[in-house]
């Protein structure tokens, strides 16, 4: 019995890369018998990078309504809004001071930033960020955390600080998390064929209204074969995208129109196109009505997490007050 | 009208110095009309040096004891401790987030530390202490806080941090605190002459048993004058510290002795001894009494006090979520 421990970044809507990527693997995985997932919506986090209320607001529920549109189930596992826990931050300040300093000053990311920013630019939350980390796996007794390489060392750091705890305390008070790091690394490419990132601006969102999917779809790079001509699918970007969606015999379906010619990229982009809408019909009405104003459930499914989370969470930090004698 | 916020460090049981130099001054200051006191035991910020709980928990009710003991009138002020309103790290991480690395960088106590013990034994709480005080101060709306001068930067970066904050949002959301700068600070003697301080081990307690609190006072420092000679009272510790409790006709009497000789310092130190008993004979009663095993009377008070102070932290947090876009 593994509990997983997955925190979602908020500063975006979920795109198909994400999606494909990121959330499906994770739905996948939280399925496998024995298996728990807790999945946090790292808002907390977001304030390093993002000011703006209202953004954030509606980031967060649009990432809340992908993960329950594709099926995220809440009975079995765990979804909540960090800051609507306040432990987080009280387990944060804590850990803060079992942090030696040079850890943070020589975290890889941290000086990536100075790097790339200048020292002046960047912030106390910036800096603290792996301690925040830390607090958000030791609070829920994590044993796996799925992370990319980039994250690797901040899991060295979660293990290391609660091992300091563990033995100044002399007793396990926090469980010590493995990393997880995913073997295959699916890489989806946007629509200039670099990978999708919404830094990039090449994302698909799959959930716009018909419209402004199409616009965006059509903007979906090609060469300049002419529409008679026969087509190499391997090497355009439309047919990569298309069969990351399609069946396989779509795909072969598609493979052979593109080799035999007299098939343009505007009837490939339109039936990915097509392809999409057919593809995530559900997830999409289902995305539709979680988001419309007046409609209760996302906040109430939310708020339903929020509480099976201050449980647990409420638990670790009265074993931490303990030892440290703050009870 | 102006709220007083005031902090206690709570690294240790008070002692006569802490008595005279600041609780009994901010009590006098907490019923002057108008101003109503807002204090809180630092018992997170303790965390920084002090690593293990049982102390933490004596050294906490020790304090609240204390206060008590010396007329803290609860019913108008606010007294509780500051790890049971988890509103003061919630704060805390939304500020650090708009806290410049500089800031930290370049604050003289933290670069203290570091020239004193070495980068590597300070943490990322030491260094992030400024912002959670700071989190402290805007919390309550303070308009006021009484500091030494070794507090004044910090009392700036709060100044500049809420500053900040206000500006991001065009909004007045936290109140821009003033430093007030005690004129006169009384320096109160050890039993060694050097300021008594915990750290000197040159402290009295004078909520020690009676046996014990002689020992210790039998230990101030004196010179080798013989009984019989004529003293000067001025250059002797038991004389300036029973100066410091004594009535004007008692200063003179015993000035007199001094002058006269045949009055050993032994006396004058029995004298001493004497006037703590009775000078503060119904506060030690009262701290005998609060820090009785099974009185539940101390544990409701800061119960009482944590309700009050969370009423007015849950409505500045409110605010902060609100544009920051966490509710």
């Amino acid at each position: 019995m593994s509990r997983i421990l997955t925190g979602i970044q908020s500063s975006g809507r979920p795109h198909l890369g994400n999606i494909l990527g990121a959330i499906l693997p994770a739905i996948n995985l939280s399925k496998v018998a024995g298996n728990e997932s807790f999945l946090f919506i790292a808002d907390l986090h977001s304030l390093t990078t993002l000011k703006d209320g209202p953004t954030r607001r509606e980031y967060v529920r649009a990432i809340a309504a992908t993960w329950l549109a594709f099926g995220y189930d809440t009975t079995k596992n765990t979804l909540w809004r960090q800051s609507r826990v306040p432990e987080h931050t009280e387990l944060a300040w804590y850990l803060n001071c079992f942090t030696p300093m040079p850890m943070l000053l020589n975290a890889t990311s941290y000086k990536d930033k100075v790097d790339k920013l200048g020292e002046s630019a960047t912030s106390a939350g910036l800096f603290t960020y792996p301690v925040l980390q830390t607090a958000d796996i030791l609070l829920y007794d994590a044993d796996l955390v799925p992370v990319g390489k980039d994250q690797r060392q901040h899991l060295e750091m979660a293990r290391d600080i609660a091992g300091t705890v563990n033995r100044q305390y002399g007793k396990d008070i926090f469980v010590l998390p493995e990393a997880r790091i995913d073997a295959k690394i699916m890489t989806i490419p946007g629509i200039d064929g670099a990978k999708m990132s919404k830094s990039y601006n090449n994302y698909i969102d799959i959930f716009l209204p018909e419209n402004d999917l199409w616009k965006v779809v059509k903007r979906i790079l090609s060469d300049s074969t002419p529409l008679e001509a026969p087509k190499n699918p391997d090497n355009d970007i439309t047919f990569q995208l298309y069969s990351l969606l399609a069946s396989d015999e779509q795909i072969e379906q598609m493979r052979a129109k593109y080799e035999a010619g007299g098939y343009g990229f505007g009837s490939a982009k339109k039936d990915f196109y097509e392809l999409i809408l057919s593809r995530f019909a559900t997830e999409r009405a289902r995305f539709t009505e979680l988001m419309a104003d007046g409609n209760p459930e996302l906040e109430r499914e939310l708020q339903a997490g929020e509480e099976k989370a201050r449980a647990v969470a409420s638990r670790t930090i009265a074993r931490v007050r303990d030892v440290m004698g703050f009870s």
